[in-house]
């Protein structure tokens, strides 16, 4: 008797489709997809069949396709087949065949269930799989995350197979006298899961023969402690990370408050693209001075007094720029710009210089780009202008609008669009004692 | 060279014991207990070594008992030598010899600690051994406290080894021609230690040559995770589990809204004992009816109207029963109490029949026993008195105060102690409009 009765429950209690949509089943033509195949068939669901022929293994293929487009003939159910050349993707893209195969199914699969108005893509992924994954991620390295094993539904892919053993499977096939082709093209089998699948998961059996049953309540356990890991920290992240229009800022005291300390930093910052290092490196310097830099691939965190900010380094902008009193020259892009001070009340109307007002300046200043929002008096003026006006006004490119340098005080307030107009507000008056002199050098 | 400087870090990274405290060493003779030895000695930290014979091995073990001995006198560190008659205490306590070993050996190892003044025992386990410990809970099934392996500190004892892998401690020992004898009187060495060790772990290291080292990244990150739970659970039962007279109430409506609940609610009630499948029961019929019970070892739970009520299973106690307007007879112990009600405003002056005022009741009732602070107002008399002093007054015996049954009102006030005085704020009045009768049966 096929599982049935278990195979509903499984599809209900995951919510892995609706009743009537229609399913695309990914059948390599081993037992575990031809019995997915058969339990989909047997319980009355709209289902198609995808095939790929990755022209790996010459006449065994053939035989897989064959076999698997007779046995959708047979079963009435309609049957999308397609033949990649993947030692020629792998080549191109300078990656495995393994990896080139992964990546051509899943785009493929996808196409097919756009195309053809599938609901979803049903892969036939078992529990043993589902512990070669957590054994997998643990021995090279994990968090929480790495331990819930495969997940029944992510996105348009569903496992609804999650709830057999690879012997369960075994048996079904046998008893059920389903036919099938030898498994040879699964394509997950690779160098690790096969030393787990042969050498390590039969001694772990002779420890717990109902291994998979355990790790299967294993991963639920992990999965709803990942759950409960991530609602807590969008709360941590709700009260604490601050969106400001030069990135998101969180409290330096809030950060050493934090308890677990390296876990939440490092929940928090994940989002970011910061690794495990890092948080580590950050927190082993909360007290540095401003403007110490740490990076992840796509974003920076920037110490500026109490806060850390958090700022994509964005490709088309720059990096923001931190000036100290100590600061002489900084770069920003292609343009340089100098920091002199003087006791000497006295100014020249020049476009690439700022005299500015030293005692109103809040160290760090930031150097930066436009912003959306930005606003600032331009001398002269009385009235808070938007910069981006300025600039439609100034008839300045929109190219050059992105690259403009503009300096900021440490209380937000904009004190020179570099090269344009300095901001009303840190103009000399009879009363400045000390200048900063700006010098924008191209 | 003796990695002293790691040996250090770890000693006061995990804040393992203080710079003059003495330490009890747990020294085997094998080259674990022996290089734990050396760096305590090479740091200077006031020492003894506890060896135990457990007369398994014959010459062997004498070998190593005298291998200790003269290794202690070399090393001018006091020594303390005991035989155990393991075979003997296993078939005694019908434990396995392996069980025994172990409770004999903590068991002596506590006495000489407290005897001799030390401060704490230090166990030579290495990371190896934690490795192995995390595959043996996940194999055997675990949730997050099985994750971060084996606790550098954990009440008196301490592992100061656990920085360093099997081959670390085989390389430390080689390179500084350490004196050991070949460590088959390993304890821990069971069926399933040893099938991870030699037939799981060689192939997981090809996987990973570092599993070692990455294995204790994974249980520092699980041990966080652990530490986080634990923390928000406790604020959760903080808020959530309310301390009353006859045990903690938590609202159905709380459960309800845990999320995730399975997990929630199993941390909130593993304290009393309640296992993951009681959990689950409990869950499935939170909407059953008053009165249903779910068991720990040590507790019950108890629906009863809109709480959760969790109380202990006290042996000399009997559970609490409730009682409902339809409830006619219900056991307690080895008494019955039966319930009537009538419209009749009349009364008999007998013990073992409480005549109340049933507009004044909230149902469900409670019977229990006596629970300390209990007090009641005895019919006559105007103020409350303690229930331990009425007993004492009335000359009640010490074990009948335990089992004498006690109907408790839902508002908590005592109606009537059993067959002995009822509450005067429940004595019928001239506007008592129905007499519920509670008649005790021996």
């Amino acid at each position: 008797m096929l599982p049935l009765a278990q195979f509903r429950q499984f599809i209900e209690q995951h919510q892995l489709f609706a009743k009537d949509d229609k399913v695309l089943l990914a059948v390599s033509g081993g037992k575990d997809s031809v019995l997915m195949l058969h339990l989909f068939k047997a319980i009355g669901v709209n289902v198609g069949v995808a095939h790929c022929n990755f022209n790996l293994r010459g006449e065994e293929a053939q035989r897989d396709e064959h076999f698997v487009k007779m046995l959708a003939t047979s079963l009435d159910v309609p049957v999308h087949i397609t033949h990649f050349d993947t030692k020629k993707y792998a080549a191109e893209n300078k990656i495995s065949t393994q990896m080139a195969a992964r990546d051509l199914r899943y785009h493929w699969f996808e196409q097919i269930r756009s195309e053809h108005k599938y609901e979803c893509i049903a892969l036939a992924q078992h529990q043993n799989d589902a512990v070669e994954t957590v054994l997998i991620n643990l021995v090279r390295g994990t968090g929480i995350s790495g331990l819930h094993g495969i997940l029944p539904k992510r996105g348009k892919l569903i496992r609804p197979l999650l709830f057999l053993s690879r012997n369960e499977i075994e048996t079904a096939v046998a008893e059920n006298n389903i036919g099938f082709v030898e498994d040879s093209s699964n394509l997950s089998t690779n160098y690790t899961r096969n030393k787990l699948r042969l050498q390590v998961i039969p001694h772990l059996k002779e420890i717990n023969p109902n291994l998979e049953k355990t790790f299967e309540e294993n991963m639920a356990r992990f999965a709803e402690l990942e759950s409960f890991l991530a609602l807590q920290v969008q709360e941590l992240a709700d009260n604490l990370l601050i969106k400001r229009a030069d990135g998101i800022y969180i409290s330096l005291l809030d950060i050493a408050a934090l308890r677990p300390q390296k876990l939440l930093l490092y929940e928090l910052l994940k989002p970011f693209g910061f690794v495990e290092k890092v948080v580590d490196a950050i927190l082993q310097r909360l007290t540095s001075p401003s403007g110490t830099h740490f990076f992840s691939a796509s974003h920076q965190a920037i110490i500026n007094r109490k806060d850390l900010i958090i700022a994509p380094q964005n490709t088309a902008d720059h990096l923001n720029q931190f000036i100290h009193p100590s600061t002489a020259n900084i770069r920003f892009g292609d343009d340089e710009i100098a920091l002199t001070f003087s006791d000497e009340l006295k100014f020249e109307a020049v476009a690439n210089k700022a005299f500015v007002n030293a005692d109103r300046l809040i160290f760090p200043l930031v150097l930066r780009n436009w912003q959306n929002g930005d606003k600032f008096i331009p001398l002269g003026m009385r009235h808070l202008k938007k910069v981006s006006d300025f600039f439609i006004d100034a008839k300045v490119p929109l190219h050059l609008k992105h690259t403009t340098p503009i300096l900021v005080n440490g209380n937000g307030q904009i004190i020179w669009i570099a090269g344009m107009r300095q901001d009303n507000r840190y103009k000399l008056t009879a009363t400045t004692e000390k200048v900063a002199i700006f010098e924008l050098k191209k």
